[in-house]
């Protein structure tokens, strides 16, 4: 297989020799046809301060996001939130890939929880079922409900809204999905590591028994399923480099303040930390719109992982186009 | 190498699975923005009768292209053109690649011997070096000297505006290249037979070794060089349905018709034959606009490559870099 890991080396070379090892900042929005430049390159970009004026990120507007403006407009409203004891819902954990416990609370209890930072609970709402319009139509008017520019160069509006509100215990393990992402920090700051497709054979991916956090009185038990999942075990805040593909892979990381908005291409494998504000709050919406699957990103990238988890011995799933079903990989 | 036998046989199938079988055809010509997002499909489409207005095109404009029209217009000209006995200037021959002997001649010789049909030398004027403006001044007017719908999405004027003088006898053989490529047709017709990049395993690419002819007063010779050439040797007009990977390719076949103007992805394999007017003459303009390097298709179309030829065992060429000074593979 020496054949296959020079080929595979030649890709990455490749990668790093024709793409920046930064992401670049511009401090204008661009124009649909800049922005589909941009998708085309399948590069991130961060558009510096470009919702900087959106009702909930002015300071001005009256109707700044704030621990009392969330309280205040959602004080009849029950959310979805995701509870673990280590604030890794949807994360591996050993050879297990566990999900979290979910509760349905009022929001402000979801708050209280929230910013008890010395709790044996860590909560985060992230629950990416276009929640923004759906559960939220309090907040609507604060944000935008897409992104002008993207929706004029892709050609539809987003496929999900998704209001995202934690704290700096949660962290989203690596993870990619099939979605041209927009993603706009709101309040806190949201720190991206992020690695492209083709360097694929460095997230040891790896299948893993699916495993759900069940919350008893006194702490949390895992209920382990029989099913599997493949996902990205690669921890890019603990590159081993004495591995010979961990050497190799080019993390770049971005940190988003409020206003700032991210292009996150689809598909490129990112793991989100975060850092809360003086209230408590780290909080951010995102536009998923739908990535084209007739041009070359996602037969490449099924490429680049069938060949890579094969020179792996990664055990095959059971087909790709259910990694497209669910949302991602 | 079961293994790789499969996962290059779902890539295949995958690329079948999400494109068209056939190139699409739209009467209107597109905007910046929808063109731009043809170019991130990496798909063909044809924009029938798109350039039907162009003076060399309309019969009213007392500037169409025909025999006496160009004899008039290049009386002092002197262009280079390519001679073969078979019309095969930079083809497959067993396992030569070979190229034409190359002269310069008067325009009206040139048109003399082109439309000769029973002469022993096939002529194709194909320099493919940004001739219409560097050559040609005087045909400048008589079409466009860019698309502008292709200069404003893809935000540079094309790289090289080729014309393409020939006649039925001629045939491009089997090549990709690494422009974005925009074929106006302007008398006759082009039958064009088009592969995707991710179908590189059933290309047939071989190392063959480099000869050119030499014309001698009674005939060609071929003489022998010592360099190779890695170069597509499948013939899309002799699939063996028999032969595994031939057996999957999806050749799909166009025809340009004068006014029609196709756009030929960077990347794809074509193969190229000519239908001669009532002149005698086949004669388009090609627009080549820079590829972008940095996004998913060019790694892809090299790591799907060197898988391919890895496979077949085919030797390695010198370095990857080298096709794109090339300018084609």
């Amino acid at each position: 297989m020496q054949a296959l890991e020079a080929i595979l080396s030649d890709l990455l070379e490749l990668q790093h020799d024709l793409t920046p090892s930064f992401v670049p900042s511009q401090a204008t929005q661009p124009s649909a046809l800049e922005f589909l430049r941009q998708v085309h390159t399948n590069f991130p970009v961060i558009y510096r301060a470009a919702a900087l004026e959106w009702p909930a990120i002015d300071a001005t507007s009256g109707r700044r996001w704030s621990r009392k403006y969330l309280l205040e407009s959602l004080k009849h409203t029950t959310v979805s939130v995701a509870e673990t004891p280590l604030g890794n819902a949807d994360a591996p954990l050993g050879n297990l890939f566990v999900q979290p416990h979910t509760s349905n609370l009022p929001f402000s209890e979801f708050m209280d929880k929230l910013l008890d930072s010395d709790g044996d609970t860590v909560c985060y709402m992230q629950s990416q079922n276009n929640n923004m319009p759906t559960e939220f139509p309090q907040l609507v008017d604060d944000v935008e409900m897409d992104i002008p520019w993207a929706t004029e160069a892709l050609n539809s509006k987003p496929e999900a809204v998704n209001l995202w509100i934690g704290s700096s215990r949660s962290t989203t393990s690596l993870h990619k999905d099939p979605y041209e992402n927009l993603h706009v920090q709101v309040l806190g700051q949201k720190v991206f590591k992020l690695i492209s497709p083709a360097e694929h054979i460095c997230v040891k991916e790896s299948m893993l028994k699916k495993a759900t956090y069940n919350k008893l009185s006194d702490g949390f038990e895992l209920i382990i399923g029989t099913e599997s999942q493949p996902w990205p075990t690669l921890d890019p805040d603990a590159i081993e480099s004495t591995d010979f593909w961990q050497s190799k892979v080019r993390v770049i990381e971005v940190v988003l303040n409020p206003g700032d908005i991210l292009y996150l291409p689809a598909l490129w494998f990112h793991k989100v930390s975060q850092v809360s504000d003086a209230d408590g709050l780290c909080c951010s919406v995102n536009y998923w719109y739908d990535m084209d699957f007739t041009g070359p990103l996602w037969p490449f990238a099924n490429f680049v992982r069938s060949i890579s988890n094969s020179l792996a011995g990664v055990e095959k799933d059971a087909d790709i186009k259910d990694c497209v079903k669910d949302g991602n990989m």
